[in-house]
């Protein structure tokens, strides 16, 4: 392609973009999500496809939070009310349920030319907004929710990083600094990256199920104090990639620092339907600043972020999601909606996926057991396969694996021989990273290195999904476990991991 | 809500985001398309239906190209395909097109778990982008398009965005500018603003149909080498706001200049199919480049944007689009695709949406004669108000419109009186903002202030679409016509307009 000529000038045109005058922030950005590992898992992938020969005939993709990839079926009810509101005709068809109906012209009279195809107003469609205010009331058993503090968002990704965007400013010493929790969701510093704002460790508690420790964050507060502005603390519930769920008493500290420390708090609460664990309960972050009194309820700037992509639904195509807002400042309100009005609008099929989350079929509608059997049943298995991979990654020496209470992925801390620590350092990579690469060729297991969300030096994880389907999911541990074990063996280490 | 408590600490809790520390480059944003008259507009609107008495009984909103909200019906087979995807048991109802089950299949096959609620790859789904590039060939005459080099976006908005931020760096003198038309799509100078890169401003020459001349671009960049490093220049073609359609000629002479000047081009060209003037054409920048011979073809880095928003589909609501990417640097090419991974995909209903526009039923479908009609009734509709607005405004003193070529806004200049201009400034407003808001409040009609879009200093101008319905339409242009006569009257100004 590149080729060399001169031009009339009588230089040779160089390219405008290239690594040296690429934007620095860009090249700062790592995303293990979608990273190497997974680039190789396609091209592993392809190659099979093609006749090429591997150990194994399959790749099995644990990587990312993709239900439906992973063959779980769309909800009915969801999808039927998303097919009418796109091709309206169907409203007169007879084989659609008339809640589903009823749901598709609500939404339908909510937008321009009730057409799913207008912009809608850059909040998100009106009814929408409402359906969920009234949503959030119910879950937190009757705290308020005005749904002039409800945004639509394009998945919770994009509302999350319009947020950090609002709250990064200053240079030097006042420039904003984030806390987050390490092990974290790699948006956030990709996010951080991309702003050039200051990333604040905060550390989960391996030992303690990963819980948040209000002492490690008051630590990492007054270090990070001596060389940034400390202004949001984000605050993963339950955790991804770590799967705790936290407690109320937990979640009352957190709150209570951020109230002394006038900290905005952000906490994503996309998992908020997957807790398995019978001891575990979610709480929401506004309904305990709620119990905490008004001094708190009033005051706190608190934004939530939820979406279509997780919960039983798992419709992460779809880029649905919302935010809730709480005291946020009136004129720097105006300016959020100025944000985000210049993206127009968030997809308006989208906004109506997650309508029917937060508004599904009543008990006296007919769609009513339909929809809760398939809820259910989609449920109770993540969290019969919470369980057991548990259960097999603890039965395998060198691998510790807390519960996974909640979200979707498992983040067992694994045993990495010093002399294959040893050999990565000299390739010049993250022993992890070549572990998942190694089980990746050997395998076709598909998993994201721990140093791709943070652990703290010298520990070792992977993230997994648990979404494979249960005989599947079976199938991969074993291959893990089968794996783990010749890794130690061929590094000759007899010795017993250090935890 | 704002009560004011005592901490602990004895201080009084302040709040964490407020306008003195918010992001300044946030609040450097403006996007008048949503902007002031907008949300007054949109209040006007409520309280018509609360019963207020105003001096009209209809919000007439002629401020951003939302074709379906000013009544545009949806193109049956693209909706059709759509309800297909998100409801996959309609595959079996005899009620759907063969073309239209069959478009939806591949399309599903293309998704994990053949599920549009699966996330796509980052650069979107394989078969939609293969699509895409055939597209392209067809509509190039030929010229090789490489689906490698698609990428689907969240409308075009975020790929222009995205593109742009590879682009902007360095400080002082070395940062980045980018040349923009002005009058220019505010995403432009948003997108510029929010990333602190200089905005260098070409003029389109008015007088000549608003054409781009290539000596205001070498003065542009002369000017701006001094205080900045342009690195990339942007043409909005069919223009918007301006609507007019580029010769091949001046297309070639602006590649040649970004040829000479190492200079990226951005070519935004949602509206190549909104061209309405007999004498007009659409050509891509990407085939006009081809033609200048391969110095050129395999040198010059072009990203060129389409949209489902805009055409003759108008489906803004799914907020599809594609960008083809040409000549980048293959490790720049992967750090776009890192970038544009961390949010996860385009909303896949949109990306099929998009697939419609470009695999249209081909003659021996069964859906051939319903598409071709529907889209012949809508792009019929736009040519005849193009020319009927272009025609009513020239009737008005004080109103001058060039010819709407093409794209879906005229942007006429205004006559504005000295002492009406005074009184704006007393009031520190924009006198073209004075003035869109008199004519809302009098009339009903919201349009967009030309200072929203920029134009030269001394000069006045509104845009606005030409989507409302025919009749609509007409009632609209004839009250614009009575306002502007009284405003002039009103202001004593009996000298006829300085052009």
């Amino acid at each position: 392609m590149a080729t060399v000529v001169l031009r009339e000038n009588g230089k040779m045109r160089e390219k405008s973009l290239t690594m040296d005058t690429l934007n620095p922030q860009v090249k700062a950005v790592e995303y293990a999500v979608r990273g190497p590992i997974v680039t190789k898992a396609g091209d592993i992938e392809r190659g099979l496809q093609q006749g090429q020969k591997h150990p194994f005939t399959e790749v099995i993709k644990a990587n990312i939070g993709d239900s439906h990839a992973m063959g779980q079926k769309p909800i009915t009810f969801l999808r039927q009310v998303v097919a009418l509101c796109s091709f309206p005709e169907l409203l007169d068809s007879s084989s659609f349920p008339e809640d589903a109906k009823q749901r598709a012209r609500r939404i339908l009279q909510g937008c321009g030319g009730q057409s799913l195809g207008s912009y809608s107003a850059s909040q998100g469609v009106d009814c929408i907004r409402q359906d969920i205010a009234v949503y959030i009331e119910q879950r937190d058993k009757g705290v308020p929710a005005d749904w002039d503090n409800i945004y639509l968002t394009t998945g919770a990704s994009d509302g999350i990083v319009s947020i950090l965007k609002m709250l990064v400013s200053g240079q030097g010493r006042s420039r904003s600094g984030v806390m987050i929790p390490i092990p974290q969701y790699p948006l956030y510093s990709a996010a951080i990256s991309e702003m050039e704002a200051v990333q604040i460790n905060y550390y989960l508690d391996e030992d303690n199920c990963w819980a948040l420790d209000i002492n490690e964050l008051h630590r990492a507060y007054q270090a990070a104090k001596e060389h940034c502005h400390p202004r949001v603390i984000c605050i993963i519930n339950p955790g991804n990639p770590t799967g705790q769920v936290q407690s109320k008493k937990c979640i009352e500290e957190v709150l209570h620092f951020a109230y002394e420390e006038n900290l905005f708090v952000m906490s994503d609460e996309v998992y908020q339907d997957n807790v398995y664990s019978p001891d575990c309960q979610f709480h929401s972050f506004k309904k305990v600043l709620y119990e905490m009194g008004p001094e708190y309820f009033n005051t706190v700037e608190l934004a939530s972020f939820h979406s279509t992509s997780k919960g039983y639904s798992g419709e992460c195509g779809f880029r649905g999601g919302y935010m809730e807002v709480l005291n946020l400042d009136l004129e720097v309100k105006a300016q959020l909606v100025k944000l985000l009005s210049v993206r127009l609008c968030p997809p308006v099929s989208g906004q109506a996926a997650m309508d029917v989350i937060v508004n599904p079929p009543l008990p006296h509608e007919p769609s009513y057991l339909q929809f809760h059997k398939e809820k259910r049943a989609v449920l109770g298995a993540l969290a019969e396969k919470a369980q057991m991979t548990e259960q097999i990654l603890n039965t395998v020496p060198g691998i510790k694996c807390n519960p996974v209470q909640g979200a979707m992925y498992a983040f067992p801390r694994i045993f990495i021989p010093p002399r294959a620590v040893e050999e990565a350092m000299s390739l010049g990579i993250s022993p992890d990273m070549m572990y998942c690469l190694r089980l990746l060729e050997e395998t076709g297991i598909c998993l994201v290195p721990g140093s791709g969300f943070g652990q703290r030096e010298g520990t070792y994880h992977f993230r997994m999904t648990i979404l494979p389907t249960t005989e599947k999911l079976k199938v991969l541990l074993e291959k893990l476990r089968d794996f783990h074990i010749k890794f130690l063996k061929e590094y000759a280490s007899l010795e017993e991991p250090k935890r």
